[in-house]
């Protein structure tokens, strides 16, 4: 047992992030003002759209033309057809369209509302996309984290979606590196020694879930750092996280 | 923002709980053997194991006659027909029955596996049900902590779900006592004063995903403290998390 157990930590002082801007130098500064220091083994979980800003993966809405279909569509439910329009081109997919609701697949597999495409905690008239690759973003971010400072985070990248059947969002994994986001315990004993037949853990939602506690969406508090749990060692990364449709028994 | 930040402990300790056990005083001896003193204001999630157990909510597999639908189908896919009949027998709704997969809305509305049915850290021979009115069970022992120890705790009883799109299963809360599950943002404004058009969190289900890091399924831990976050105040319960059929875009 863990006795000092998990501690998440808000990073302090992280500015509004602009297009262009380098997001390592901005955390690793931010990661020497917490109140306990950064070391090897720490989780640094990353609101989505910090990157998203970085990356330049902002669009002003100015410049979208809607087609049609989102136009018609966006109008009869009072929603924002060049909004409607983004989330159409950022889908290979679409799971839903329906009563003002679009459920899609994005390019990465994620299924989610407006295929992440996002007005909220976004600069006056633009929108934010997901990250073009957000594991691609995260072993960057890792990897220049160890760099400038030598230490060894996992990086995980982290959104907010809804699900089925149980109201509300949660933070999950959107981007992973340093680690596998899964646990998987099958074929392993549980506490009365009985072989678990289908216990697998998605530690990177969860961790992303935990994170959410302090990051919040009114606060402008992108990032946060966890402390006390590791994830398995791994070449993994949130593509582990993408149930394969043939496999998926849950939809 | 909270510089402190979410702590989140494993109680130690707790002994394997048998039906008519009373948890109550279990669980105030505990919580004075953590590291840090409890107060008032944190929250204790209790794996539904436990409580299931004392309520004597397990149920002896010998016990139990498999229908003949139970038992051809269990037998197709390589399932126990006992514990295919009573996860039927929990359920209220029959959502997938497919591929050796059977998904069940229970009669509190949670859709899960198996209709929360589980052999996994169950005594031999023995499989444990969901607590027959997890809300309640939540509130029992946050009023029975109260009046033992004076602490005013928030009290979630978590499960581990299955969920479509996304590998793996995370820690959610199926009872909720002291607060409000959902934090919800609509109306309200995002940091740049923008007004939050669909963003209500779920915040007790990250609470429990949160606990879920020190749990553990394979070492018997079944209880955590979380310290540092809060839920909103009100008359809430785990029924505020299961979203109405007819609302729920996202099936």
């Amino acid at each position: 047992m863990n006795n000092t157990g998990v501690r998440i930590l808000a990073l302090p002082g992280l500015p509004e992030v602009k297009p262009g801007d380098a997001l390592v130098p901005l955390l690793a500064e931010a990661l020497t003002k917490l109140p306990l220091q950064a070391r090897s083994g720490d989780i640094l979980v990353l609101a989505h759209k910090i990157v998203s800003k970085a990356e330049g993966r902002i669009v002003p809405l100015a410049a979208v033309t809607p087609s049609p279909l989102a136009d018609s569509w966006a109008r009869e439910w009072g929603r924002d057809p060049r909004v409607v329009e983004l989330a159409l081109s950022e889908s290979r997919r679409i799971v839903k369209l329906d009563r003002g609701v679009l459920l899609a697949e994005t390019r990465h597999g994620f299924v989610c509302a407006n295929a992440g495409v996002d007005l909220s905690n976004s600069p006056e008239g633009m929108a934010t996309l997901l990250p073009e690759d957000p594991d691609r973003s995260a072993a960057a971010i890792r990897a220049g984290l160890k760099e400038a400072a030598g230490w060894d985070l996992v990086v995980i990248i982290a959104d907010t979606f809804g699900r089925p059947w149980r109201e509300g969002q949660v933070n999950v994994a959107i981007g992973v590196a340093g680690g596998m986001p899964l646990s998987d315990y099958r074929g392993r004993k549980d506490g009365f020694g009985r072989t678990l037949q289908s216990t697998c853990i998605a530690r990177a939602d969860e961790i992303a879930s935990a994170a959410e506690l302090v990051m919040g969406k009114r606060r402008r508090v992108p990032a946060a750092l966890v402390r006390g749990v590791r994830l398995e060692e791994g070449p993994g990364d949130a593509s582990n996280l993408v149930r394969p449709a043939d496999r998926d028994l849950f939809r």
